[in-house]
């Protein structure tokens, strides 16, 4: 991967004189058309410590126009991204649309480092560095362009470069135990890099090493292909459109219209099971938040299912420190400039916390789908970026899990217009929710596949018959307190 | 302050049954009328251990729609926050216009409990609270209505609280050592917190005292108050808009026309001068970030007066690391739909870190005074708000330095037709840029008000003559440096 990034290459000084102004003007031009695109770009700077990141970050940051570029330094994690899955920090900082982001340490930094001192096994490295195919894919689909720059230095030239740092009392400062340390293990580290760089090198997300012996060449070379990854976006041919779609019918026989609708609860067992799950859920709650691990509780369902009373008698037994509700509604012109799913990274809960969600990322693959707001080629990648976001959570600490709630549609119509009729509820119903009732059967089918592609052994969806509300309550509940104590229990195991 | 908090007042199963859907009602209608408004919602809740802060928390969050609520429990800060002023936490928290947040622990929560436990004196205390009442009074001014609740229990009741949670096993884990700690201190704590309600009941933002006995007397109250001051302000006359402004006109001798613009420097000195200074700077920022603080570096000054090529010199001399640059341009929505400083609290800089603005928060009481963007009122406040931020700043350890770059009109006009003829320059030339032009003495006036009433003792700014680009950035590179050493100075000595 790095023989040809140790040839002589050079770039003199006249020439660098004359190529940078042409360069300069080149990549504000594209940045200026970039501001005004759909899309955003990420450049990843990676390397050899002693090749000169920091040098090319500053030669980009004067190139181009400070408005609308980001420099992100990702050398510490606070303890708010301790507590979350690894990739909350880059999610945190991904640019919006027509801006670009400089990433000084990435995705890439711990998995190597970790491989090449051997604190992490083969299995595990090649698990990290799938997840980063998964979420570079997911990026360019969201418009967001990579441009992956390896900066390579060969051992001995990092040795020299040391040395000659340590000479100088200004510049001795930069060298410290640990980089001896890792020049100690360059062949490792080379190696670990030129694996993770191999399987990450795919069509929407390439590596360019570059020869960083020189510092003239290094910058030069870096701000051509920064340049170049521009212009090929800028120049690409719009996506041709999908053609129209028809509404999805659901199978005969689904697991929705499966479901035991006539389940009933009467008052007098409802009252007692329902107040004993909350003493069970409030104990297990605690152990969970005490222990430092998260749950998120999504809430989906047709409209009036009773999502809203099934999250009050949880959040009655919990202490009002420990969870949030999270209504998604729509989103802010900021989150619109983001990739779909970083509003929800955004909300990603803290260690100890409860995140309970009324409506969640599931609109993408139903009301987004049935109504046309995301293209098929959208909704369809979504099954595949949910899941792994929701691995991402469970693999961060983070227990998921997610209710279906079902009725009838008369049932429905009869909730419909009982919150007509009071005061109180007259908020809750609008005319999307009757508009959206003549769609049933197109709703039903894509909460059916929604199901089918979603429900993970790590996150399975639970149906919850809800043409009861009590029944539902007392369901919901249950099932939390049962998830929550093989949560609980699993984790003694793994502590013992 | 507490007096009328310890009668017996209750009310009955029978009378709140009857009340709370009447009074939920009115919230949700009240709620839907505040989505609409241009005013958000803080309700603080605060109050002694075993009063009942949760619930009453959990009643709001049941009583109110949750799309528009958010409920931010304070108990614990992060290494993001702690690296920063302690309003940060606050700041970042506020709700965007229409919406409504509740405060569980607040900016009251550690002044009076460090001086309930004489952790600080009394003048810190006072200095907190001054503080607290300006906090509290911006928020007003910029449209956000304080509900501040005090729950109050006696010392008797809370014992009995204590001692009732303790006797059943779901419960007994509520009550810690830290409670009964409390518990001993809590006359200590109730002095406290009396002269806090005193200094801070202000008529922008009124303490309500509720005694906390009985707890549907203490729900319901709660919840009255917050739909009175909701229904209150949607009652509020609109404020009476200013007269039509004048443009400022400057003084006929000022501190900027008073600047010597014939200073200069030849290129051999400036070089040499110029390279000492970003060896000197590069060492000193080192030892700055070293020690954990941090530093803002905000540029102002006329059009193509050579703020970008200060920066560049700054940040030349700097590891990539160590700094972001922020070029401040138009808000976003999330940014419209908060205070005027929360889109600069967000990029408060952590420990170790240089931020440098080319332009700022300044905009306020320049170009949005003199275009008539902001109104008299909100310019004029805005030189006292601007110097509360940045006492703060530097009291968290934040060094303020402040650069306004001036040059003659004749060398702007020079400069604009030399960008205009540069390929790379163009795109910093803009229509806006010519008419601010005609403008000149307008600004002039705004600027020398600006640098009048926002020169403080540990904020000044500094004018530097930009006529000549070589004499402006060595300025601006010693005099940065110059700081830098008396704040490693004082740091020296603090920690003798």
């Amino acid at each position: 991967m790095f023989e040809a990034a140790e040839l002589d290459q050079r770039v003199s000084k006249q020439e660098f004189e004359e190529r940078v102004p042409v360069l300069r003007a080149s990549l504000l031009d594209a940045q200026r058309l970039l501001a005004e695109s759909d899309f955003a770009v990420v450049i990843v700077i990676a390397g050899a410590e002693g090749a000169g990141k920091g040098e090319v970050i500053n030669s980009i940051s004067e190139w181009l126009d400070t408005h609308g570029l980001e420099v992100h330094a990702l050398d510490t994690t606070s303890s708010e991204e301790n507590e979350r899955p690894v990739l909350f920090r880059f999610w945190r900082r991904l640019p919006a649309r027509g801006r670009t982001a400089v990433f000084f340490g990435s995705w890439y930094t711990l998995p190597i480092v970790e491989r090449a001192l051997d604190q992490s096994d083969e299995d595990h490295f090649d698990h990290e560095l799938e997840r980063i195919v998964e979420y570079e894919r997911m990026l360019a689909r969201e418009n967001i362009v990579l441009v992956k720059l390896w900066l390579h230095i060969s051992k001995k030239r990092q040795k020299k470069v040391f040395k000659k740092l340590e000479s100088d009392p200004d510049t001795a400062w930069r060298v410290g135990e640990r980089d001896w340390e890792f020049h100690e293990t360059y062949d490792a580290f080379v190696a670990a890099a030129g694996r993770a760089l191999r399987e990450t090198d795919k069509a929407h997300a390439r590596w360019n090493v570059i020869n960083a012996r020189d510092r003239r060449h290094r910058d030069l070379t870096s701000g051509q292909i920064l340049l170049g990854a521009i212009e090929e976006r800028l120049n690409a041919p719009p996506p041709t459109p999908a053609g129209p779609e028809t509404p999805p019918v659901p199978p005969r026989v689904n697991v929705i219209n499966s479901l035991d609708l006539s389940l009933r609860l009467e008052r007098e067992e409802y009252d007692e099971r329902l107040s004993s799950a909350q003493g069970r859920l409030g104990n297990l709650a605690r152990r969970l938040t005490a222990s430092q691990r998260a749950a998120v509780i999504v809430f989906e369902g047709t409209d009036a299912a009773g999502k809203g009373g099934c999250i009050r008698r949880i959040t009655r037994a919990l202490d009002a420190r420990w969870y949030g509700v999270i209504p998604v509604a729509a989103p802010t012109d900021e989150e619109l400039a983001h990739p779909y799913l970083w509003r929800f990274w955004r909300q990603v809960p803290a260690g100890g916390r409860f995140a309970i969600y009324d409506r969640s990322w599931y609109g993408r693959v139903l009301v987004e789908r049935v109504e046309g707001f995301a293209s098929r080629h959208e909704w369809q990648r979504a099954f595949g970026e949910i899941n792994e976001f929701e691995e991402q959570l469970t693999e961060g600490g983070i227990q998921v899990f997610k209710f279906w709630l079902a009725t009838s549609p008369e049932e429905q119509l009869r909730r419909f217009e009982d919150r007509r009729a009071t005061p109180y509820k007259q908020y809750k119903i609008t005319p999307d929710d009757w508009r959206n009732r003549e769609k049933w059967l197109a709703y039903e089918a894509a909460a059916c596949d929604m199901i089918e592609r979603t429900s993970t052994e790590f996150a399975p969806w639970k149906l919850v018959s809800a043409e009861d509300k009590r029944h539902a309550r007392v369901t919901v509940l249950e099932t939390l307190c049962q998830g929550l104590e093989a949560v609980l229990e699993r984790k003694k195991k793994s502590e013992r």
